[in-house]
């Protein structure tokens, strides 16, 4: 396999021309070669095979270190390994990105396979790595966290691991956390994250400045999307030192909306755990007259975890996502249907993604502005919010003489308790599997990467691929009819947005 | 055993006035039995003996209906009841309520223990029982109403047994939901009640029409405090009538807060789910710098759920309950401890039950009245107001120029997640012994009572012995101070405060 | 009060013996007081009072140290219970045994209540403290550690707590475990002990040398029936020879045999944890035709876990204990019954305590005695010999040409994993008052005592009240009867049988 | 895209023989097409196109019935998928087996992807479909059921759906139970099937007679190896029938070891228990000197759960896997391990599949035939045949005067607890997708096929891919030797074992 040498990168972006039609306009959103300025910015590494076949890898020590010297990966002399056939994963292995194809379509985007390799970049003793966590909590950080360690140490025989203390910031203004086999050992068994965690606090500078004084060479960050696009600014500025510092990215996000990947660690726990909230809703919303049961889940800007949970409780009558737009009153509006259903049924179950119907909130938020100033503005909390809508709407219904429905509702909001619970087996195995990946890859040389299972596979992707965008429901798609087909909601659209939303 | 008959209830109490020194001040509570009207009201039943031995009875068909008819029990021809040895209870058995003594104390307050009599006042075929549930949901109520339905069929043959639907009010606004074993059979292992509940509905003349118009013979009431005053207004409607018409209840509240009683059923599986919340408040708290977990927990009046909830879970830094007030800015105050702790621990978890600093927020909401207006006042809600007066105070001491401090305050409140679970295996075990202990008075002809284990002993209690009062967290005894002392919190009481309390 | 002195045993024997409608024959279990040789045996220390009150207190260092000096109880300095209003436990309050009373009843057998005191025998920098776990393994055993532990360092100020490694012969053959809060912080949340157990080895010479030469004086044994007997023989030899050091026991049985007390820790834990196992076979049964699902319960004497959890289940067909004697063949046998039960119900659910038809065991493996040499007999296993009797049964039926009926038996045995358990929340607050009374009393100056729960109230008792006798099911009272209601099996008691429990 | 046609195989197997480099030997496992006899049974449906792509399809009512009448699919008038763009399924999709290629390599085979088609092959009102439920329980069954009756019902308006009562002979012994939403609708909730399974009674003729007689056309087939084999021999006697009747199978094993597919549903919850069990084994070691905890996991012939789980917990110091033969005495065999672990650690925890280390047993069980006549020879129990030799020999040890070691084993067999949970909502999802997408491939047309998921998306499947070989933990490979890393247990492999298993 050819990889393509700076030089040629231009030549490989025409090679990219060529392969038109390549479904997810990847083109456009490579950053462009032509800046000019060698150390500005790294190139995506292309390279184009026949049959519309696209290679995207990672970029290497070599990329900007040619004279890096190697060295024979220690696994060799693992007695677990030593029976293994073929361990060392072949260079060639790339992951397609794309399984579903027709006979004669193009092949498409494919990623560097994930896994140990024959030479390594750094001797054991000289390892010096660190671990940050970033962001909200997820199942499966402290899982991350210790298979980073003992993948280090049981594989590798590195001795110096270290975690930054609460996120990005930790860099610049705390101590940092020594970090073995022994101390992580039980970690996995409990939520959160033994390094502690914060949101921003990125500064570039001092964080580099940080890692070339402590020496530190592998530098593993656990984030969401902004985290990530963090690392990849840390990854340029320290290609830009010249430095021999690996930045291997590992994707997190309770949300599971990061593109490219199968699905992002705590995912299925938090599924899980979400049925609990769910269940409880169904039965207060049960034992009362006319009871309505709200549960609030996570998603920002995604609704899969409230997707998920409802197809898999199947105890939820509607289910709001970010995604598709709802309204609330008139012909085919939420209260309608709440009424047909309590008619029905005498109670219902609703689950709410945080980030769904923002854009009602923001439009009768104008009128109690005053209400924001006391910072924390409940009204942007979509659980209370639509709460209070339903009870005003079926209080003033009373009032004005129409059919007398009385309703209990009751909020649930398990977010923290969804966030602080650990990994199931699952997501344990699969936290392992991505801690391994990165620290192969990170001995291998490969840096400013993230790891993650494509297809089942595990792989190396450039952080611009799961940064660029975010991955959404798509509501024109089946999965979303088979929520509305189970639920039995409206789908609060009218032709015109279906219309729209097939054009998207 | 005597029995002593209405008219020599002035020498009962004069008896009870004897026996001066006992402790509860029983005396004071009981209703006054000079209120002349025979039908008014009924009175209670004392049995004064010696060495200051009180028992006060409940009340029987017989003091109405002199010459109501008994029957064998048909527990003799059931053949599981076939080799017991006494199983029909002494009908001189007493329950002491006083298990601490002194060598010479007097012996105090005994009730009538429950179980199966070898008379009953009714005939298997001709039992028409109805099952009521009312107030908020509860951990078990589906057993006990499982085992009454159960109890009734297969210890004595009844055939007709019905729920009312939804509380109260469905006496006369709602068909009756008939039950049987088959129906009741899984039942216990769902949360909620599957009759429905609500709350008030209590229009006594339109229930007891109802009992009357339907034949009904045996009516079971499963609710809280004021459930259980209203099953005491229904009996002596009942009464007045003169109808062969047993009452029995059994007392439900969450809260643990009904006197007398050991416990209430639901309260164990209650403070074990409570544990989960706590210990999601606990991962996210130790999760990030100055964190703090903030939950929420059941508890009006009492905090009773809160401080056994803190006592099992050992996560807790302070525990807030209703019996002891605190307040937040000053030497001794909440803040001042939050601050200290956050210093040396890093993190801090908090329990705060509902009915915790009721004072605190009427007061803070009087300068705020404008926001009242939206319904459901904010406000009123403790953990919701905690968490903003936290946030503010070290928001505010930021600007100020103070210590800087930020904090990160997750709040959850498991309310309704506590209340919607099934009982656990030790509640299921109660709430069947409650339901045929129940089931065993009214076919024996008790009446107006409520049943409940004290010191172990399952036994049937006049209604206004556990309506007349709450129970409540004392402070100033151990169970208190060994919370105190497993938290570190301060008492947040002056010396006045501890005088006052000591007197009380 | 007035307490006997050695001197005045016989006298208090004396009162005793005119106490004569005792109902346990407590008389003839104390240990004679005629020993002649006054350091051989303690004597037990009984008061008596009017109306039948009997007092059995425990030990005391002053019962053999009469000068021991006393000091101010530091809990007075402890800002936790400085505003608790009469901390200490009045000296006078005893615990009464006896709540079921009738009117002029003798009021019965009373322990000494459990509780700090106003004088303690140690000074806290003076106290070396340690803790050993006998026998098998039991929810809770871990919160009884940290508890004992936290109850020192914080209540009393104490620093030097030991755990011994491994039971009993840990004292003479192993290091010691330094114990402190951090140390014993987050133990509560897992099954087992951290300090290791293990059956046997008890040299009580050996022991006590151990217990004199590294000069430890609070002896905290944590263990079942023979752990405790060992520890009267190790107080008895302590007391021999003078030695101030309290000896402490706190009862310990997954099978809840100790008679006297309300429960056994863990004993909850594990009743709920069986439910597990009982609803798989319970599936299991479901999903086959003819399906039996049998669980193997805990219970080598007693059948309380398994009475309790089929009481709690509800979906159990037969409960087989130890107490109740059961048959295979014939009528009224267990085949006849499960024939019974699969033709009504297509399945089935049985329960067996691993103590159950042990005599049928030892009978049927007298004809098969060359397979026991094997070591570990597997016919010894009721759970294994009875599965194969039932499949024998019904394959050989089907041979001999009667009814055809195939059927399909799972066989579960949840013994480990119940065990295993970490305690649950009302087990850890239990464990928490067991644990800090027994700490209360060794700082108190007594010895020679167990710690409980009697009644709902903790009290201190002298360690052949517990060890004197079991508790066993007593399948003639109502308990078991509404088992056998439940579960509509066969008493499996003749007539004879019937009267020969009635006569115990 | 081109459908080869009957007469056409011949040159499709020549086109396949060309894509000489498919590394699963595809070529050898189809059948031969070479038969003569039309009806015999159907061949192969395979299409091929540039770059080694191939396209296994799976039967159709065309092959047979040439000129079945299609309908308009209801589901476009669902109002649930009005808003779906593009909701069929593009017919010329098919999804790649092969993820991990080359730059060069070559396509692979291919699946036709599964999804609603534009038109149908049956009128809702037509539709008589039947469940079968065969083998052992597998968490999800009762999902899977669900779905189907659902997806019948909801999206296709499908009115009559019948369970097999127990497995294959339901058909012709029993009578068939009616399933509607209503009837299924918590089912997921228990573990199980509602529908009862049975091994065995597979007779064609006599099930297709039935299917015939009944006037069933679609036969909804759940089991695992041996059923979905009987399942293709039902759809080839149906085929040469010439009947109209849709034959679709889900696959089912708990032990995930079907070759092709994603995994089997159940697998991920079966997981998630089986860590109770090693938790409680891992306690129990832990709390006894030289503790071992043994537990067996399910895995006949193939090591996937016990693997899983051994990743999953991280307590395990050795799993021992059908794939990995293994030897107890000498050099490098367990014995050996277990002393060096007990020495370091002083506890370990031993997982075993029930499969493996068979021709041990075996061959031990020669020398003790006798015991064999018992029926259920218990020395084919891996678990307590490896528990008895371990604990022998160290009891052997002990009295040849080696260096003295008395251990503490604990066995736990968890197989039925594992089977019965209800399945977790991850595979609550994935059995929705599966059952639907058996209802949309059945509705279709398509026969003769199962479901599954490959590399993430759901694909129809012709049954010989499935059943012709087993999957198997392929321990060369590198999922295995994290394992033995993680565990830090031997390999049991002497070279040339190494040297053989790379050679297969």
């Amino acid at each position: 396999m050819e990889v393509l040498k700076k030089s040629e990168i231009s030549r490989g972006s025409n090679m990219m021309a060529s392969t038109s039609n390549l479904s997810n306009g990847f083109l456009s959103i490579c950053p462009s070669s032509s800046k000019g300025d060698y150390y500005e910015e790294s190139s995506p590494k292309i390279v184009a095979g026949d049959e519309g076949y696209v290679f995207e890898d990672v970029p290497h020590f070599l990329d900007y270190i040619p004279k890096a010297s190697t060295y024979r990966n220690p696994l060799q002399d693992n007695p677990a390994y030593a029976v293994v056939k073929q361990y060392f994963v072949d260079p060639n292995d790339t992951v397609a990105q794309k399984v579903v194809v027709h006979k004669n379509s193009p092949r498409g985007i494919h990623f560097r396979r994930a896994g140990p390799s024959q030479r390594v970049y750094f001797e054991s003793d000289d390892v010096h790595a660190c671990i940050v966590t970033c962001g909200g909590l997820c199942p499966g950080l402290n899982t991350v966290i210790r298979e980073i360690v003992c993948g280090l140490c049981h594989m590798y025989g590195v001795k110096r691991v270290v975690g930054i203390d609460g996120g990005y910031r930790g860099f610049y203004s705390r101590n940092t956390i020594p970090l073995n086999p022994k101390v992580v050992n039980n970690i996995h068994k409990r939520g959160g994250t033994i390094i502690g965690t914060s949101r921003g606090g990125h500064d570039t500078k001092k964080i580099v400045d940080c890692i070339q004084d402590r020496g530190i060479n592998q530098v593993y960050i656990i984030g969401g999307d902004g985290t990530q696009k963090g690392a990849a600014v840390i990854f340029e500025e320290i290609r830009r030192r010249g430095l021999k510092v690996a930045v291997a990215g590992i994707p997190k996000t309770i949300d599971n909306d990061i593109p490219v990947i199968d699905k992002s660690f705590g995912f299925d726990s938090a599924v899980e755990e979400a049925q609990r909230a769910i269940n409880a809703a169904h039965v207060e919303a049960e034992s009362t007259e006319n009871g309505i049961g709200l549960v609030k889940l996570m998603g920002r800007n995604s609704g899969f975890i409230a997707m998920y949970a409802t197809l898999a409780s199947r105890d939820v009558d509607c289910c709001l996502i970010p995604e598709s737009p709802f309204y609330l009153e008139g012909k085919g509006g939420l209260f309608e249907y709440i009424e047909k259903r309590l008619k029905e049924n005498g109670h219902m179950v609703i689950v709410v993604a945080e980030g769904a119907g923002q854009e009602l909130l923001s439009g009768s938020s104008k009128s109690t502005d005053q209400r924001d100033a006391s910072g924390n503005n409940l009204l942007q909390d979509v659980g209370i919010w639509l709460s209070h809508k339903i009870k005003d709407h079926f209080a003033k219904q009373k009032k004005i003489g129409q059919q007398k429905m009385t309703i209990n509702l009751k909020y649930i909001d398990p977010t923290y308790m969804i966030r602080a619970i650990p990994g199931n087996a699952s997501d344990n195995v699969y936290c392992t599997l991505l801690a391994q990946s990165a620290v192969h890859g990170a001995m291998a040389g490969h840096t400013g990467f993230t790891v993650a299972s494509v297809n089942g596979r595990h792989a190396y992707i450039p952080f611009h691929c799961i940064t660029e965008k975010q991955n959404k429901v798509v509501i024109t798609d089946r999965m979303w009819a088979r929520l509305l087909s189970s639920t039995h909601q409206p789908s609060f659209l009218s032709q015109t947005d279906v219309a729209k939303n097939i054009d998207k």
